[in-house]
């Protein structure tokens, strides 16, 4: 379980400093312990690791003026939205102040006509497309938590409809920013596209918090598609499953969605969503576009699913019923928890090229077998993402030393394959130790100059995506 | 024409600096006067400005090995791929060594299963394309010129596929770079999405040679499309054309191209290209999809071409028509200078969000018809982009000095409208005065210390995209 112990080493904070962000900021500034390990957490197996005084957010001046505070005495900062992420970016490793931005809820601006909206950072992918509502509009990318507009940039989140509309990389368009030291940067115009001077946009998309503090995020918007439909199918074997997806992505269908499902997952669903699904591994489709095209679609994936012996699509045409299952493969993380009751879980996720993919899944399954835990395979399988959820006793070390060593397997063949560590739960603490092989020593060194010259202090969440020298 | 006249600031050559070079690489250096003027200039209206020594490189070794002398020495180093930019990335504005990759033309890898390819910088995108033309695949970016992928990549290239495919930014995967002192990088893994450290890919797509010398581009590949269709529709006048291309936009439909021309741009096709298009604004479409889908896409735009006026869609169904069509627009740059014979010219783009492109385009063209010298608009309107082509008497001062106000006027609206001052063409030296206005102080000092970190010596393609302090 060595691997994710790490003690917490924090700065000691100057005289005063806590005293001025209270008088700043009143009671929108706790020290309360139970605030403080609320915010020292997030959904990673890591030990709590709080940090020294939380501050609630209301505005960019407010960010700015915390930043510049924080900066101005070497204290570490850790910007905070929803709390979902998976890898340990949030713990606070050195202390300091956690930035709550879950305040900062504004729609700032829908421009309809443009396909873009302007959100505040604390802003959720639900409360979004709830106010796109009436617009003919939604935003696609969903990651299964309700996470925040700012936290899905910062980790670069995708999730199932990635396969066809893209990630955060694709669909972000502008960022507004504070720097390390208080300044606040546009990084882009509202133009669909520009070549007027380096990406900053992509430069904090995926940073992790550790570059800036996104504090606003303009996204692109899509039409809502004039007919949806949504099928189940399942495989004999998981392999049949996964050739599927590979030939349907090589054909060039344009689905909206193709989710895998291994038979634990299944299982795990059945049980916690109150579901008859057949127990066999199984993809889940959904279809977007106009009634012809959505007709065509189904048309080619159901040839494909055939001739890999799946079995009749079971069709959710009905709102309600797409709805139901598309919960139900949200609660897939949940519902596998309930698989080992009073368990812990060790989620990881990688991502390969497509034409590695049945492999990948297929040697990860086989070891899994082997394990002394239960697990569930899920994907967004279109992308060649999957990830592997792992059913941990808490207080058995052998267990979690076990589950460590086949995520690191599991890496180092992602990685062998030409894929990445992380396809889109980011790097924070976990996947540190793997950023050397994905990238070279020599590629981290760029990096680590850019982080150099953002934030030369290493205020910003330190201790996050770039390993410790070697 | 002050604006156009920079003094080339050679740093001085220590000794011995070229003698090296020459022993290094033998007849593949060349300080000949004409292959260093050859080499000190690009489409840009700009007076040649050659570098000190022009260098052929044939692997990644020999770019390495460039970087690292000219670093130790400090002197400028410039990469030269085909030579097409268009406002001044190539000239020697401080001397030094112009880098030709223009022989690393391998294209390295095709991986048809998952639609990417790997090439050498030098390769262009229809040397690719031909690569390509038993795979069923293609490589969508078409900036007109046949330009090489490491250029492509390093203006961050778009064209009149991007408003269904994306730019340079969306489609390059990975990058392999060497760095301002000779270490060479991989940017990306091969996998389609991934959430693993900073962004280098995107960092270096756009840098136009300042942040590192791109020596491997792979790329997004994508179906051919079984069906293809293209229609050219005029218009009564450019409002009525513009205003179509914003419905077509808004209403979803996935065209492939929309591409537009002004009457006078038709006109000088016509000359160049021996066509009898009607000579009023026109639309060039093009559709890609499945037979139905094509159909179908075809259907809603001729529904909204006919609401706002437009001419019955003449269609271009076989591939030599749609070809030859394509191939006019190609040469609409070639056909403007027609339009006055012996004029030198000054092209600029701009990119606005689409919901104000009509105002733009409508208010430059009402500026330029007061102009004392002919132009043409043309635009891959789709993205809100535009072109401006003024055709000018090379020896008339007071005609370059009225078109750079107009252009900075166009720019400055566009910037007003939340626009960006290049879609598409790049920074390099003539859109450097916008980028405070663009971007402000504070984001450009940020590009600032980005450069600062990865090239501290400034040896890289200086005195480009950022504009001197204040």
């Amino acid at each position: 379980m060595d691997t994710l112990h790490i003690a917490q080493q924090a700065r000691p904070l100057p005289d005063g400093f806590l005293d001025a962000l209270a008088a700043r900021f009143g009671e929108r500034c706790s020290t309360a312990q139970a605030v403080r390990e609320h915010h020292g957490r997030d959904e990673s197996p890591y030990p709590v690791m709080p940090p020294d005084a939380v501050v609630y957010a209301r505005d960019v001046d407010e960010v700015a003026w915390v930043a510049r505070h924080c900066h101005d005495h070497g204290i570490a900062l850790i910007p905070y939205g929803a709390g979902s992420s998976l890898e340990g970016h949030l713990l606070a490793v050195q202390g300091g102040v956690c930035l709550d931005l879950s305040g900062m809820d504004r729609i700032v601006a829908v421009h309809a006509e443009d396909f873009t909206a302007t959100v505040q950072a604390g802003v959720t992918r639900k409360q979004l497309n709830e106010a796109l509502r009436d617009t003919g509009l939604f935003f696609p990318i969903d990651p299964g938590a309700d996470a925040s507009l700012g936290g899905m940039a910062a980790t670069r989140a995708s999730g199932t409809n990635a396969v066809r509309y893209g990630t955060m990389r694709e669909n972000v368009m502008s960022l507004k920013v504070v720097t390390a030291d208080g300044r606040v940067i546009e990084t882009a115009s509202r133009a669909r596209k520009s070549s007027a001077g380096y990406d900053l946009t992509r430069l904090f998309v995926g940073s992790e918090g550790t570059l800036g503090i996104i504090v606003e995020v303009t996204v692109r918007l899509y039409p809502q598609p004039e007919a949806v439909s949504a099928a189940i199918c399942n495989f004999p074997d998981l392999d049949a499953a996964v050739q599927s997806v590979i030939e349907v992505i090589q054909m060039g269908v344009p689905v909206a969605r193709i989710e895998f499902m291994d038979a634990h997952a299944v299982r795990a669903t059945n049980r916690y969503s109150h579901l008859s699904l057949r127990e066999s591994p199984l993809l889940l489709f959904e279809f977007h576009g106009s009634p012809a095209s959505v007709r065509e679609q189904a048309e080619s994936v159901q040839a494909i699913a055939r001739e890999h012996g799946g079995q009749d699509f079971q069709w959710a045409d009905r709102p309600e019923d797409r709805s139901r299952l598309w919960t139900a493969r949200h609660n897939a993380y949940f519902a596998g928890l309930q698989l080992r009751p009073g368990c812990r879980s060790s989620t990881t996720d990688v991502c390969v090229p497509i034409s590695r993919l049945a492999e990948c899944v297929g040697e990860t399954a086989r070891e899994l077998d082997q394990a002394s835990f239960p697990y569930t395979i899920v994907g967004h399988v279109g992308d060649g993402n999957f990830h592997v959820l792992m059913l941990l006793d808490p207080d058995d070390p052998d267990e979690w030393a076990e589950s460590e060593r086949l995520n690191q397997r599991l890496v180092a063949r992602a990685i062998a394959m030409q894929g990445t560590c992380t396809g889109e739960h980011g790097v924070g603490l976990h996947k540190q130790a793997f950023m050397r092989a994905e990238h070279g020593q020599d590629a981290l060194d760029v990096m680590a100059a850019l982080k150099a010259a953002l934030d030369p202090r290493n205020v910003l969440n330190p201790g996050k995506i770039l390993p410790p020298a070697a």
